[in-house]
């Protein structure tokens, strides 16, 4: 890709930094978490989504977090073995942290999601868990903003995309703000501003580029002049996510275009982003036109929401391509 | 009952207090929690298990204790609410806390069990809560030992145990001992002697009376000068349970007997406890002899971990007697 | 003594359990903190200013408490071992906690102090330090309630009066009561209940027995009835100071007498209560009644406050009976 | 100044960001802090240092901190403004901190210092309290590093850094490294490495330095290759200094030089870098050459180690003068 330089002969395509954690989703749909008789479990959390998405394209994956040193910890990394995720940045905590844990209802629309984090295991990753020779065998360093919501996993989260820059990993930052592990916006936008100037790639929605201008350009909803802005910096790509609307992209060189969605009647409201970013990366990371990956990022998302899973709903390159081409169809 | 007097005329049968919460069972028995599909989900907490058998037997029962402003939360109180049990002492906590939540396995034995309490609402209680007037509706107050473990729960438990005794409502506290949410088996056990003086009845098994013991008389492993050291205080019954052996009871007037247990196959290795409590107490209060009352405990009990939920499987009056009727016959 | 019950042949008058600090008095009188050049350097700390007045009046002390392992926790080990207080109970943390300090302006009344607590090494001490044979070689342990305001000092307060009872050492509860340090005046009261049913001997103002009568009777003020609230439970003595008033004294037996103060021109408000409990144990603990006692504490209470500091004003036995001496002969 | 760039017109030539505390220093010099009598009182802390230095030399200097809502705050707020400086910026936290207070011997060398800063007042900085209208007002910000050491105020330092390089404010960074204060020097070097990248002029010792340089060049100790590192980014000035050695001053432009120091013979070892800072920044933004800035820098560290305080001890503009006048005649 003209953008952005990928090391030929590197082992893994990406290596994904984040949380690594147990999604239940609520067994019967369109009921409130109150009324459903149960949960079905699945490995979830950004990160191990991403990971998951560009493993199961057929992409090569390491993953850089911590879980704790129990028995949802150890279902976390057996699923993530099997899948033939590469563990080795994997931590396992047993200071009294616990595996972040989602419960979620299946609704497509106003789904109450419940999240346990009070001293979760993944913000226990520390900066000595971080080796550069680890980040040099991958391709791209693909960072989940989450993972800069408290110390010592911001410490962690910030050296290794140093370490990445300077061992020619391309870094990529999925902005994945939720606002209530801040203190304020501020103090999120600060963080955030030093990990995007960090990063070659930069993926947000518009609510979270207007967390990122909040101190800089408040009130400002202009894709045009947030991209403008950052791509002053070091970062390369930027791209601004619209949910029905499609994304806009934005390259440093001048390129820039937009690509709709593939419209689906979702049975979720979460998993897209993550499938997004990790067709993404996958087809970048194989030769793939940054035009091909947003178009590949928006068919797995929409392929991801349709299901009943995140990490199990993520498609296989087979599935991705007679997606798109039964979509195709059918348009015309 | 010669040993210890309910006052005529209340409300309430019992109040429990301590941890309601949610019970996520596995799906598949006999399977590790890395290998199964999900969770059925119940309404669980020694406190809420409690209340629920009093309530499933007929009695009347209410309860104190704190819940998140959540989707969990708003779940455990409206199972509650609907069996009838009354809630004037629940607290609903937004500082951030998350209802407990506890990951069980489903074997009979060597079952891992994963327990959700970093910042747990329970332990949020606070001593505004406990209202004299309320404990005063009741005939018992039935403590479980996990509400001591933490402040600002643990002076909120000491004064309901004190009012309680102020406003002539028994009190019960049933020891429920978790080591690690200790200091030392030394720091648990003052708390845990002055909550055994301020009460009435103490219920507890041979590690949790060790425990008691621990500065007092450590090493001793005979229950006679247990129940001796506890009945010189305020204390007038003394029951020390041996699982399979069943369990001694201790008087303060000398009487004394044993009560061996009703034989079944478990599913589960937990709830009995909790189940032998509330039978126990609704015969007491219902004016059943000690020795009834104990039977009662140890068939409820049975019942309980043959069934597969705690809530759930805690017995009617009807299927109670039924039970034991069918199992004399058997044993003839 | 007919009251309470010394045990014969005891190496020690008194140990002191609570908090050994640091005091920083203005050097210049009636002159703001801001204003001020600098302090003089003492130790203080209540349980300290208790332990050297004892000493200085020709008793034999011991400590139970924790410095930290720095400057300052070096000088307050080196001047109490100096005036030949034992320190086998003192315990060195180096956790982080810091030696507790007072800055303190020289006023007789309105007078600011500021106090440094934040991680108070005081606070830090464990269960694990507390020993029944340190105990045992004692007449009296006395305890500032400071010592129960917070974990793991509370525990290792209450189970150091757990054992000395059960070693026949008789036990001294002084209240000084500090509100800022619990979370409200309820919660504190639980614990001084607690507390005060373990001593056989109870020291407080009337605003410190209001926060213990929270509860039970808010709003009293009659001692009468406060006193015989307290001497219902194993309390056989209760001292109820108002300050200008003198002290009412209240025993089990029905004894009961008042004593009047020996005014003086005070340089600063505080280390009144100190010497009072200091001469008054020492004074019990030497064969002498409980009506000198309450009358050596109030002249040494009288001298403390015109000195210019706590433990360096607290008179030697020889002082004390010279100021007794004066002051009668000034009063005929 | 060719090499940076300040802004004519500006009411303040600084403000400093960071802690103002109370400095206790021991009465009697060469003595241990058990042995002395009292401490003398005076205002200190790293910033508030640099900004009397600034000031007493007859700058305009403007303040960026927090102090507690007490009597040591408010002697350090009276201090401050009656020498003349700008406290729009000072914040008095009424959470439970405490104003920073240090306690030290009075000894060349080999000077116990006792620091209480268990919940420090100047860390409760908040973005909140960063506004771009006040750093508008100075021609430079001044940030020594503490202030990076923990939320909230790491977040407004880098804070008002960014606001200040988007007003035209110089901004400079006085590392002021305390290795206890961090979790791990490569946690430290994260973030001083953030914060020298917003710094037109970084001034450190060479242990500071190779803190900076733990993950990127460790082991290091050149001081030209650790220049060249620093002036890649848009650092414009580095100083490192080297104690008996004097300072090795590096432009960006290339411009390269030596400073010795004056050498006197030392009271303390603290107040140096303070007032080498300060006298630096009085030079250049009056229009000073860098030389003589780290020359009068290098003289004031003279006056001021020499003198029995920090504050106290900083020199007028004409006790300056006549200090290298007079240094120089003897050189000669």
């Amino acid at each position: 890709m003209a953008q952005v330089n990928f090391k030929e002969g590197r082992e893994l395509d990406a290596i994904v930094l984040g949380r690594a954690g147990v999604d239940l989703y609520a067994r019967e749909a369109n009921t409130d978490i109150a009324d459903i008789s149960g949960f079905d479990k699945y490995v979830g959390g950004s990160a191990a989504n991403i990971a998951v998405a560009i493993n199961r394209l057929g992409g090569s994956v390491g993953f850089i977090g911590a879980v704790a040193d129990d028995a949802f910890g150890r279902y976390v990394q057996g699923y993530m073995e099997q899948q033939g995720i590469n563990l080795d940045g994997m931590m396992v905590d047993n200071s009294g942290s616990r595996t972040s844990v989602a419960f979620t209802e299946m609704k497509a629309s106003d789904c109450d999601v419940l999240i346990y984090r009070n001293n979760a295991s993944d913000l226990t990753l520390k900066t000595e868990q971080i080796k550069p020779t680890y980040l040099q065998k991958s391709k791209t360093l693909i960072v989940t903003g989450t993972a800069l919501s408290a110390s010592p996993s911001r410490e962690a989260t910030l050296l290794a995309m140093q370490h990445a820059r300077r061992v020619g990993t391309v870094v990529v930052l999925d902005v994945d703000y939720r606002p209530k592990t801040w203190r304020t916006d501020v103090d999120a936008s600060i963080y955030y501003g030093i990990a995007a100037n960090l990063s070659d790639i930069v993926i947000g929605n518009r609510e979270e580029f207007d967390m990122m201008e909040t101190v800089i350009a408040p009130g400002n909803q202009n894709d045009d002049e947030t991209a403008d802005r950052f791509l002053k910096g070091q970062t390369k790509i930027v791209i601004i996510k619209a949910g029905e609307l499609g994304s806009r992209v934005y390259c440093k060189d001048g390129h820039q275009f937009e690509q709709g969605i593939y419209k689906v009647k979702a049975k979720k409201p979460f998993g897209s982003g993550d499938s997004f970013a990790g067709a993404l990366i996958w087809t970048l990371t194989h030769g793939g036109s940054l035009e091909q990956a947003v178009s590949n990022g928006s068919a797995a998302a929409a392929i991801n929401v349709s299901g009943t899973s995140c990490t199990e709903a993520m498609p296989s390159r087979e599935e991705l391509e007679t997606f798109i081409t039964k979509f195709e169809q059918a348009e015309r």
